[in-house]
C-alpha cells in the first residue's frame, strides 16, 4: 500500500478523497490555488501547497506544480477526482514515468475512450449496442437511403464537423431525406469548412442513464447497477437518482453485463462510468465511457452500500475486488441534487462570494458532500457547485420527501443558490412520477417560476 | 392519519421528529422554552409556541402548558421524545383524556414497566431470563444460604431500600456469606432505616445490550437487532454500537424471539427497547424496559434500514407494521458518539455558551443528529448533548475509521466539547478489539489522557 495520496483537485470532491485516504490510514496532501487558500480541502489535508495563481491553468491544470508537488511532499500516488486533469492521458502517462500511481485506468484505455469514434467502433466490435446508423460518412443519396430504410426513420442527418445544433436534420419519412441532407450539407459547408455527413437513429425522449462498473488489474469486474441522470440544464446534470425507474431487473442485468463486456474490451482498470441513452422501451445505446470518478457517484454508493473512491485506491495499489457480482446487492433509493452558488433567476449566473449563514440539513439519510462552511467566500474562478445533497431512503417516494424537507431546511445566505429551483423540480408532478427525459428540464422552465 | 403533531421536547430529538412529520406530510408544532427562543426545533418547525421559563418544570414538564398548546393549535398527536414527559404514564393519560394521540405505548405498559420490581415479576412469567435471586427479601441466614447455593456464587447481597452502593456486598464463597449479610444489614440500617436485604447472583463483567422492538396496534411486533451501550460513564451512556461484537447470530435471534414475547406479555405496542445485561458466556438477564425513543436509536436505523421515529408515529396513527421479522435484514456496523458540551478535563463540567464556529464532518456513511449552529448559544439548563455524530460502514473496523477522522474534522470554537475524549476511546485498542464490558470508561479514565 502506498502510504501517502495527493489529491490533484479542489472543492467537494477532494474532501471526499481525503476522506477515504484518511480511512485508510493513508496520509493525504492537498493542492491548492492561490485563491483556494482558505478552502476546506486545503485545511483538512496533513499537508497543503500551494501550486499557483487562481486561473486553473496555472495551477490545477499545472501538470509541471503538480508533479513537482508529488516530489516535495514524497507522495506515492495521484487521485485527479474529476474534471481538471482526470481524463488527461499525457497526465496519467506522466505520473508513471514519475514513478507515481495514478489512481485511474491505464492511460490506454483513456485514450481510446477519449477518442469517441474509436470508442464507439471498439464498443461496436465488443458487442455493446451503439446508436444504429452509417459507419462514419455517407457518400451518397442512394446509401443515405439505403441506411435509413435498414435502420428505421425517424433519422437524424449529422454534421460529421458539427456542433452546438448545427448542420443537423431530422427526417421523418424517406420523401424528406434527400432536402435533409442537401441542407445539411450546405448549412456543414458554411459553418465548418466540411459538408461530411453522417446519419444516425433518432432515439426518441431518451433517459441519460449510466452504469457504474468496478474492475480491478486481475480481470475482475462488477457493476453497481445504474444510475439516471436524465436531469439535465443544457447538458448540465442537475439531479441524478438511483435505480432509475425505467429499469427494469431485467435490463439492469443486461445494461450491467454488456457494461462488463465493455470494461474487457478495452482492458479498463479502476471506477468507470459507460452512459447510455436508453428509450421508452428499453432499448440502450452506448454514448461514452467516463474514465474517472463522476460528481454523482454517491447515490450508487448508499444504494450499493460500496465505497467507490476507496475501491479506486485500493484497486490503483494493486488490491483485488473483495467482492464478486453475486455479493452485490442493491436496498433503496437515492437522489442527489447539486447545490450550485447561482441564480436560476437571472440564466442561472454564478454567485461567488462570501457565505454569511450557512445551516445544512442532516438526520437519517441526509448525506451532504460539500466543501463550504460559514464565512467562506466562493471564489469566482472555479465552478459553481457548493454541495451535493443525497437523500436516501427505503422508497423513491420516501427519498423524495426526505429531499424536499432537507432543500427547505438548507440555509445559505450570502449568496444565490439554485436550492429554490431544486425543489421546483422536487415538486413537480411528472418528476415525481418519474415521468421524464433528458429533454425535461429544457421544456419545464422551471427557473420561471421563481 | 393526523394532520398535525406537537413535539414535547427540544433539542436534537425535538428537531429529528419534526423531519420525520415532515416526511409523512404532517405539520408540526414546537413547544419552547423563553430560554429556547433561538433554538433549531423552534426555527424549523410549522409553528412554534413558547410555554414557560427556562426550567424544566415550567416549560417541558409544564403538562397544562403543553395540553394549552395542543389546543391552541389543534395538534392531533404529541411525541414526547426522551426524557421530559416520555415515560410519564400520567401525561399519556391526559392525552388520551384530552382526545390526543400519545405517540408511545398505552399508559398500562408504561406504568408496568416503570415499577422495576413489577416489570421484573411480568418477565419472569413470560419467560424472560432475570438476574436470578431471592424473591424478595431474605428472611434468614438459613434461606439466603439456600438461595445462594441454589444460584451459585459469587452472590450480591443488596439492601432492598438500597442506592449509591451503600448496604451491597459481594460474596465470592458460602463461608463468607453470613458475616457479608450482617455487614449488608447493619449498613442498610444505619444508612436507610430498613435492614431488609435480597441476594442476586453477581454477573461478571457484563455488557448493557439492548433490543429495539416496534409493535403495531393488531399484535405484531419485530425486534431490529440489538445496541451494545456498554461505553458509560458513570451510568450515562456515551457511545454506542450495533450490532454488538459480543452477540452471535444465535443470541441475537434468541434475544430478539424473547424480546417479542416480553412485548406481548406486557400488551406493549410502538417502539421499545428492551435492556439486558449480557455476560461474556452470552447469558443475559432482563433489566428494563424503555417505553419510549432513545437516543441511540439512529445505528439501529442505519444497520436495519428502517425508520423508527415514522414507525412511532405510523403505529400511533394506527398503521399496521409494513413488514414481519422475516422482512428484516441487518447490514453493516453504526457507531455513534455522544458530543457533548463539556470539559473532560475538569470532571466533565458543562460548558454552556456561545458557538462561535462549527463545522461538522459529512460524507459517505456519516449522519449528524443535532440541533446546533454557528452562532447559537446553548443554554446552562439542559443537558449537555449537542449533537450524535453517527458513522455507518460495511464493517466495524472502517465504522471506527470513519469515526476517528470524522471527529476530527469535527470543529467547535466557543465551547469546550468531549470530541477529544472520544477519540481517545476511538484509538483504545481494547475498544478497538471490542474487549470491553460496562465497567470500562469508569476503569479506563481517558480524561486522564487529555
Amino acid at each position: 500500500m502506498v502510504n501517502k495520496i495527493l489529491i490533484a483537485n479542489r472543492g467537494e470532491i477532494a474532501v471526499r478523497i481525503i476522506r477515504a485516504c484518511r480511512e485508510l490510514g493513508i496520509r493525504t496532501v492537498a493542492v491548492f490555488s492561490e485563491a483556494d487558500r482558505n478552502a476546506l480541502h486545503a485545511q483538512i489535508a496533513d499537508e497543503a501547497i500551494c501550486i499557483g495563481p487562481a486561473p486553473s491553468k496555472d495551477s490545477y491544470l499545472n501538470v509541471k506544480a503538480i508533479l513537482a508537488a508529488c516530489e516535495v511532499t514524497g507522495a506515492q500516488a495521484v487521485h485527479p477526482g474529476f474534471g481538471f486533469l482526470s481524463e488527461n492521458a499525457d497526465f496519467a502517462h506522466m505520473c508513471g514515468r514519475c514513478n507515481l500511481i495514478f489512481i485511474g485506468p491505464d492511460p490506454e484505455s483513456m485514450e481510446l475512450m477519449g477518442d469517441k469514434a474509436k470508442a464507439k467502433k471498439t464498443m461496436k466490435r465488443a458487442g455493446v449496442p451503439v446508436v444504429p446508423g452509417s459507419d462514419g460518412e455517407v457518400k451518397s443519396i442512394e446509401e443515405a437511403k439505403r441506411i435509413a430504410e435498414m435502420i428505421g426513420y425517424p433519422v437524424m442527418v449529422k454534421a460529421s464537423a458539427g456542433g452546438g445544433g448545427r448542420g443537423i436534420r431530422k427526417v421523418d419519412s424517406p420523401d424528406k431525406l434527400e432536402a435533409a441532407i442537401y441542407a445539411a450539407k450546405s448549412e456543414a459547408g458554411a459553418f465548418f469548412g466540411n459538408d461530411g455527413i453522417y446519419i444516425e437513429k433518432f432515439i426518441a425522449n431518451p433517459h441519460h442513464i449510466e452504469v457504474q462498473v468496478l474492475a480491478d488489474n486481475y480481470g475482475n469486474a462488477v457493476y453497481l447497477g445504474e444510475r439516471d441522470c436524465s436531469l439535465q440544464r443544457r447538458n448540465q446534470k442537475v439531479l441524478e437518482e438511483s435505480p432509475s425507474m425505467l429499469v427494469t431487473p431485467e435490463l439492469r442485468k443486461r445494461m450491467g453485463e454488456i457494461s462488463i463486456k465493455a470494461v474487457h474490451a478495452c482492458g479498463y482498470k479502476n471506477a468507470g462510468t459507460i452512459e447510455y441513452l436508453v428509450d421508452e422501451n428499453g432499448n440502450f445505446y452506448f454514448m461514452e465511457m467516463n474514465t474517472r470518478i463522476q460528481v454523482e457517484h454517491p447515490v450508487t454508493e448508499l444504494v450499493s452500500g460500496i465505497d467507490i473512491v476507496k475501491q479506486q485506491i485500493l484497486i490503483a495499489c494493486g488490491e483485488k475486488l473483495p467482492f464478486k457480482q453475486s455479493d452485490i446487492t442493491l436496498r433503496g433509493h437515492a437522489i442527489e441534487c447539486r447545490i450550485n452558488a447561482e441564480n436560476p433567476k437571472y440564466n442561472f449566473r454564478p454567485s461567488p462570494g462570501k457565505i454569511e449563514s450557512l445551516h445544512m440539513p442532516g438526520g437519517p439519510g441526509i448525506r451532504i458532500d460539500s466543501a463550504v462552511y460559514q464565512g467562506y467566500t466562493i471564489p469566482p474562478y472555479y465552478d459553481s457547485m457548493i454541495a451535493k445533497l443525497i437523500a436516501y431512503a427505503p422508497t423513491r417516494e420516501e427519498a423524495i420527501s426526505k429531499m424536499r424537507w432537507a432543500l427547505a431546511e438548507f440555509l445559505v445566505d450570502g449568496v444565490d443558490t439554485n436550492i429554490d429551483y431544486q425543489l421546483e423540480i422536487l415538486k413537480d408532478k411528472d418528476f415525481i412520477n418519474a415521468k421524464y427525459d433528458i429533454g425535461f428540464l429544457d421544456r419545464k422552465d422551471f427557473a420561471s417560476r421563481l
